[in-house]
């Protein structure tokens, strides 16, 4: 007998039903339209009626194998529809974070690095229609303003995250919106970019850069805002920033959610 | 020269600006009335209007100092408020995570021994009033239905956790609701609760309590939604059950959000 | 001027100087002889004499970078070496971590999933020569004996994670042990193992086995260790087990150390 | 019947099973002689000789819930010795890590507030006798001297961690190392402390400490080892630094092991 299947009389239907902490090898295409391998850490859910008692674990795993190799930002909507399909439900979500890797070029002496950032993919489907959210965490140097101000010389400068969530309006229908997009608006957004590999000339270039832009949690978090809100093509954001102080064991934050008024 | 009140001309407000990951001993008061010292991880953050550049973060260090010793449930408003008036802002927040040990008898033998969970205190203020949420995440044993029944013998089971956030309605205000509470309604909706402290007795105790009781991830959900939908004093809540699935290397979860409808 | 190269006159040599949290895209090999794409988390690190003041970071990169592409484990002693060249160093180590997936077939639908575990190597090279340690973390499920026994129906079981790390001797310089021979053993030396994708009768099959094979943390380290005294492959061991305990919130654990004796 | 205490056959003994991830409430007692509640992450293990099953892991926590509101680090030796006897063994070990906090003073206005540090203990009892080790680690700031000779302006810094790990001599005796000792040597050793709580006028005193304290983590490793070498209560220690770069996305790190050379 098919127990998941019983009927339940408690009449709670479960907003979330599903598999979460599963590791799963995936392909994201990037900008340059080059696939790159990672591992995601993966949640997959769909709506349960309430007159059902259990939903059915192993389809979850079923549809993900199925699409295994072409597990992509663009077939996600079409995993989703299949797992609402698959779970005989109204509504379905994914959501995946991976570690994503870009090149870049030491400022002066131009070699070659790889720089990891965190990437996030959320798709939806219910009865209202699809959503999805598109976001990275990206690292970056921030240089404190007050520091520098009240200090002879030298100013405190630490490591700190920057993450951006976006939905995207009809507008971005021909120009998709690339994580690359989002980092690049991130980098600028702060007193200086990361970068895994740097030799003295370029090490002297990022200090300097830093010291000529600094920028407190708020800035930073207010510079990737205006961007944002400047690209006719984002419709919503969040925006979060994360100084890992050097001067404290604590961090700073700071956060804007922004949603774009319609026009009337 | 106080860089941080210079004007800023984006016209950007900043929704939360603060410190985050920062550990501080508190004392928690648990239903019995006595005092219990722990160690919690705490955000504290200000609304940011849109035309100051920065906020004042050692502000937050200096209230949270001042109420050193005195940290408790009963004063997290009074907290609040002082951050409100402090930093100059119209919306003030507090999250505070932290181990917290409750005292349990073993069933058989009533050896006595300590449960540490999780506990969880959200406060807010801002023009439209205080919030206040309150949550737990308890370890429990779930025991699955299905492999129950379509096993000749045995069936699997594994250690969950179950998060529960509650907001309160007024009826609250004479009977307060306890983290104590929350523990009960999660333990008695699992197939057994843990103990740090089992004898041979109390194991065979648990083993066939689990045994006895199946359920799902979905029916933990359920069973603790149906307990606070029951309680007068719960207005909202959010319950998250995660299962450690022993035959699977994924964890299984539900979600419920509720919201109590306002009789009119 | 290369602040680096200054002399230090503390008379105190570096055991480890380098870098570490640094992810990383890297290839691994498969015992198919098939190639898989992770993502890595890496130390790499050099001795340094008393007599230098620093030793050059970005090199370790540069290293990596000429690599990129073909970092396997068969490459590992080639990257070592040139890390000891190009940091002029007499000794140089490197560390990995990274998921792993294998794909297994479940027990009696035969279906396919992929089972994640974790991989890790340690390679090092000093003036006594190279050494090379292979390791994998691998989830299974463990039942608990003493529950078996004492109880009317019914076992406490839970996800458990072995932990095998090994040196070679000469015998192995033939046939090679492979991340898939130490994942065979661990699954062989516990209660069941574990997969992504169970139907109906696959999660029938794996509840029983585990109810007829239950096993302690202390046997199920055993039952590693004696599989690995009996492959001459195999000249030092490092076993743990430890059990996420679905009747406490702490876990039960296990280790064993072994070095096989040099025969005379 | 006492399923533990069946004899096994496979004649190999276990270095250590018990109890791990285990949290408890603990008392440490500081250098000016007060109590300080804190929450520990604990092990607790026994060896296990080849001719028996498996261990009592109950016992472990009525150990410990005997010494509950005493667990400090001179009633350690006596739970060591407890565990031996109790659980019939030859050998046992205690492992605990926990937050520390310790009131500073802002270097200028003089105003205080708590750091959080973390304190580890591990003491172990054998055939051999007692061994103990002390360990703290410590957020730091370092500023890069290279960073700062090749710039015309500023120097990249960040937040580092030092750990330390000493075992005392019998010069220890009559003067015990504490915790704090080990704190105060982490803090002088590198390019500034830290502080929870620092107005303008300690900001723009710690930005230009550091500045003209520039150190690699090379020379924090070796600071902090020449002044535990210069220690006769030291014997031993292992002292580890790890710096959150801040223009990488990864971390540098030192690490240094020593035993005092025995006088002849």
């Amino acid at each position: 007998e098919d127990v998941q299947n019983r009927s339940d009389n408690r009449e709670i239907p479960i907003d979330r039903v599903g598999v979460t902490n599963l590791r799963y090898p995936i392909i994201v295409w990037d900008k340059a339209n080059e696939s790159q391998s990672t591992v995601a850490t993966l949640s997959l859910s769909v709506h349960l009626p309430h007159h059902f008692k259990g939903t059915h674990m192993s389809r979850f795993l079923e549809v993900l194998n199925e699409h295994r190799g072409e597990f992509t930002i663009k077939t996600l909507p079409t995993v989703i529809h299949e797992l609402k399909t698959r779970l005989d439900s109204e509504a379905a979500h994914i959501e995946a974070r991976f570690p994503y890797f870009i090149e870049k070029q030491a400022p002066v002496t131009k070699k070659t690095s790889l720089l990891d950032i965190e990437g996030y993919f959320h798709g939806a489907s219910d009865a209202s229609g699809d959503d999805f959210i598109l976001g990275v965490s990206v690292p970056v140097t921030s240089l404190c303003p007050c520091s520098k101000e009240i200090s002879d010389y030298g100013a405190h400068n630490q490591r700190s995250t920057i993450t951006i969530e976006i939905r995207m309006t009809s507008a971005a229908s021909e120009h998709f919106v690339w994580m690359e997009d989002l980092i690049e608006i991130a980098e600028a957004s702060a007193s200086a970019p990361l970068y895994a590999l740097l030799k003295r000339p370029d090490e002297r270039f990022v200090t300097m850069q830093a010291y000529d832009n600094p920028a407190f949690v708020e800035d930073i978090a207010r510079n990737v805002a205006k961007r944002l809100q400047d690209d006719e093509r984002i419709g919503w954001f969040r925006v979060k920033c994360v100084n890992q102080e050097s001067i404290h064991n604590h961090d700073a934050f700071s956060e804007i959610l922004w949603t774009r008024p319609t026009e009337s």
